[in-house]
């Protein structure tokens, strides 16, 4: 027990990036000073920082408000599932800890995924653009029960991914950096995309990972492949998967990331022939915020409490490692 | 073996209801004499037939057609599930033997129900929406683990929508004619569909279930429940439907059959707000009637072995009764 005489501990300092508020930071009252930065005013505040809570998760300002040399956070959490818009070099180097919202979004991009199957082997957007025409006109779809998909990315979400298209009767491979159990190396990507009815990219962004579905990637996929991402937009050359569904390439492809989001007006990819664009909501179910926010104050707890926090990022590879 | 010396037994007759080549009927070559009747020719040929086969199974022509006494086909066989379109009371009082399409259509179907919760559950009518004008407006969405379904027929199509469902984490109630292990009684139908999020038609068209979604019913239906037609359009009272979605009794539906088909353009059922409209076709994938053809060829070997047939219609109650 503390002894009452003691001179209190100066409250930790929990800066919070945020654009929209974390109602369930009351819970912190008398237990962290809680200030709030937006990506003007980061630079300034980080230094004085203990925590960064990241929860403007569509920000890049920590990569170049990140403090060079001297006092920083000393623990940096990102209510998202990817790293990849703070980890800058000084970031990656320094001792200080970063966190993920790992787990939030397997199930919800899990079903994400199924229902863009489902809909791409049911013909559901034709059916809908009939609809609006009042036609009436039969098709036959397709069976997804034995057909084959490979998920890249064997993180959590690409092995909720996994086992959803597999409780549909999908035969699923899965492809990760490291070979293992039921989990392919990079070095079989190639061979698994080529017989794959459905390619699901749900890696996380490294240097490894940018652009690694290229016109080469593309041609490899079999005329009635279908591709998906729900993973960072930077994983697709976009420009190679227009060209690969303008020429028919593939059968069709289903977006819910892009390079640069939102999407404006003007890109051509709204309009591509076989292309399904969602705008980043795959994980995004009722409740989310909530969810990240109960996520991020359990981790506090721990912090608080000196214990090991769990959900670390490897900040040289990009992600957090392990099953 | 057969005396080679005896005079060989006269073909059976296969008279054929077709509006579209059946290629594997060749298969019967000497084996049967096989004729041709479009709905008009039809009177005049099933009297001469040994066995009838409903190939065009859209056609309601069988019901004024059957010959009322005297010779008649001894087998009728229809590929399709449902039966209603034929079983006139001449027809279910004589002693012809009906047939089925069970067990074709199960799991494609199952397939479209799933793709059709999960299209809504994503919101992905809107998605398609929002592409077309370009905007980038993103929502969230439903976790569909969890939630509970009432799916309303206990046959193979119905319970291979219920094992589908279940797969992608959904609670299901399966409701049918008789309670059973896992089965339950009509007279839980309104306690089950008033908690369901979703309500899944899948029951065969019979005097009992004639517009059994009406009015009543889909006001017992919770405001946020969707509904699902994969069963016979009649099964919905049409117009109740569009009251309960207009009125916002229920926040949406799909119809993939309707009571007069096809759906003509100046239905109001093509504009309603929630519903989801599609051609009859949630059981019909590629390859699809070669399988009905290939069922009615393993039938009729059946038959002309003088063995029993299998997917018997009780054609009292209007479908194959068991499991």
């Amino acid at each position: 027990m503390r002894d009452p005489s003691a001179p209190a501990a100066p409250l930790p300092t929990l800066l919070v990036l945020d654009a929209e508020p974390l109602p369930r930071l009351g819970r912190l009252t008398g237990r962290a000073r809680i200030e709030h930065a937006d990506e003007s005013s980061l630079a300034d505040r980080l230094p004085h920082a203990d925590v960064l809570l990241v929860w403007d998760f569509t920000s890049r300002a920590v990569r170049s408000a990140w403090p060079g040399e001297g006092p920083r956070p000393r623990w940096v959490h990102t209510a998202s599932a990817g790293v990849d818009h703070l980890l800058c070099p000084e970031l990656a180097a320094s001792d200080t800890v970063v966190t993920n919202a790992r787990g939030v979004f397997d199930q919800p991009i899990a079903e994400y995924v199924a229902a863009l199957v489902l809909a791409m082997a049911k013909d559901l957007p034709r059916s809908l653009d009939l609809q609006r025409e009042r036609t009436w006109r039969h098709r036959e779809s397709q069976r997804v029960a034995g057909t084959r998909a490979c998920v890249v990315g064997s993180g959590p979400i690409g092995r909720a991914v996994a086992r959803t298209l597999k409780a549909l009767g999908i035969a699923v491979a899965v492809v990760g950096r490291t070979p293992h159990t039921g989990i392919h190396g990079p070095d079989e990507l190639d061979r698994l995309i080529a017989r794959a009815d459905w390619v699901i990219a749900a890696a996380p962004l490294t240097e490894q990972t940018r652009g690694m579905f290229d016109a080469r990637r593309f041609g490899v996929m079999q005329p009635s492949a279908r591709f998906v991402n729900v993973g960072r937009g930077a994983l697709v050359v976009e420009d190679a998967l227009a060209e690969a569904l303008t020429k028919r390439w593939i059968a069709g492809a289903a977006l819910d990331t892009f390079e640069t989001e939102p999407l404006g007006g003007d890109s051509p990819l709204w309009r591509l022939p076989g292309l399904i664009v969602s705008p980043h909501m795959s994980g995004d179910v009722v409740g989310w915020r909530d969810e990240l926010g109960t996520q991020f104050l359990e981790l506090y707890e721990r912090w608080e409490a000196g214990r090991a926090l769990v959900n670390v990022v490897d900040k040289e590879r990009g992600y957090v490692p392990g099953r």
